[in-house]
């Protein structure tokens, strides 16, 4: 008996469901669509794939998608003022600066700069401050995806032993903080574990998110374990998760494909994120 | 062969020594001295004796501690109020709130109202989000206790297994933010892990806030572990932490005692941040 794939896709439905008919009641109270500006520097082909992608589902939703497009060359200080520019203003409902920016640019200014509330991918001090707490406002979509399939999946996870492969900022972190607040037992292994196989065979529930393809084997995995492979890296053989699926699928009580699981959510996620940062700014603030 | 006690209060002397020469030269600086304030709601006693310590810690460094001692029919909004206006007061350059606070009120609605430049305790949104990003501006003092203990240990944490007895907002979640920072594999348990054993004999380093008398015992650590109790519980036989000291010292690489351990680096660190907070309000601010 093999365990059952998790498809993202329908998941991501339902949560688009939602968001479009919340984009209609927005409209029918306020009388204006929420518009989210993303910023983009230089001409990063990969940058512009991601703006493209978010155009497409944010018309799925009835969404405005703007763009400020910045030349190559623009300075950080040039950056915050129009990030300022745009917290100030009253026509846009939410942000996101597209990565990659350029190297010589201090995150840290740029998110210390961007109003939390128009914070769509979470990633403001105050909004990760947040999660931390347990007040779960505007958290990182990706994280946040993973907890929608588990949701989905009616997975309780206070007592369950998650071990998360990945210790990053935008991942591994604040999903830590969203399986503590939900009582898990929780493990952070990364690139530094000394041994991760003795790590990943304790996992109730295994989320990985290393970029590295075959680094989960069924070796790697107890019987019926829950898998999440958030990763997705690119290979001569297309796109590819961390999991060795096949086998990895026939031990596990079920197992997220890539592509088509954690990545479609995310989206949905993100779009969810949008909404949320239009009803903060609609209705005034955040701050309770 | 027994493993060594590692006393708090050498650690303690000298980082209070080195906030005293911080606080001369601030007062060369700037021509006056730094001024914490406490604000306290109701007659606790507890609360009162934090607040008597408090003084004396602030005394033995040059600091001036300041009370703000609110009747215990305090409202809410008198007291975000109150906070409002020492976050614009000149005279002010750090703020802390007392626990216990009247049970109806909301921490989220305070700490986000407490400016992040002048937060003591590194409790608000900022800067436990700034702490989870790996910017350790203003942290949260009993967690940084114990990163201050294994830095004077000459412990470097990139690859050990920390495992993290307690989960909240003011211990776990932040020292596992600090751990993750500093590349640890870290697992988080607590009152909802289903073996807790298996967890804490696993761990290179131990540190458990139960605040459970007796729960660590030698048969929960492996040999040469490192443990850090952060407990403080009364009980009928004096002041006690979560570990059976004398037979934990028997395996351990080390330990730390209950009291005289974790406690007064505690105390140290918080004169640390009311330097850090003091010196923020004087250069401007933060936001870096």
């Amino acid at each position: 008996m093999t365990g059952r794939i998790i498809q993202g896709r329908p998941i991501a439905e339902k949560i688009k469901d939602t968001v479009k008919s919340e984009v209609d009641s927005f409209k029918q109270l306020y009388g204006y669509i929420p518009s989210i500006l993303s910023i983009i520097i230089g001409d990063n082909p990969e940058a512009h794939l991601y703006l493209k992608l978010r155009d497409n589902a944010c018309r799925t939703v009835g969404i405005k998608s703007l763009h400020e497009v910045l030349s190559s060359d623009t300075s950080e200080n040039e950056l915050l003022d129009i990030i300022k520019e745009n917290n100030a203003s009253n026509n846009i409902h939410g942000m996101l600066i597209q990565f990659p920016l350029p190297p010589h640019f201090s995150l840290n200014r740029i998110m210390n700069t961007l109003s939390p509330d128009k914070d769509v991918e979470g990633f403001t001090p105050r909004n990760l401050g947040n999660l931390l707490i347990g007040t779960e406002h505007l958290v990182p979509c990706t994280p946040l995806a993973v907890i929608e399939i588990l949701d989905h999946e009616q997975i309780d996870l206070q007592g369950k032993h998650v071990v998360i492969v990945n210790h990053s900022t935008v991942v591994g972190k604040p999903l830590t903080a969203l399986c503590l607040n939900r009582n898990a037992t929780v493990t952070v292994a990364h690139v530094y574990t000394q041994d991760l196989m003795k790590m990943t065979q304790q996992a109730d529930i295994l989320i990985t998110a290393a970029g590295v393809p075959g680094l989960i084997t069924s070796h790697h995995i107890k019987k019926d374990c829950m898998v999440i492979d958030v990763s997705i890296v690119k290979t001569n053989e297309g796109v590819s998760g961390d999991v060795v699926f096949s086998e990895v699928l026939e031990k596990a009580s079920w197992v997220t494909p890539v592509p088509g699981g954690v990545g479609p959510v995310t989206v949905a996620c993100a779009l969810q994120n949008m909404m949320r940062t239009a009803s903060i700014i609609a209705k005034g603030s955040n701050d309770e």
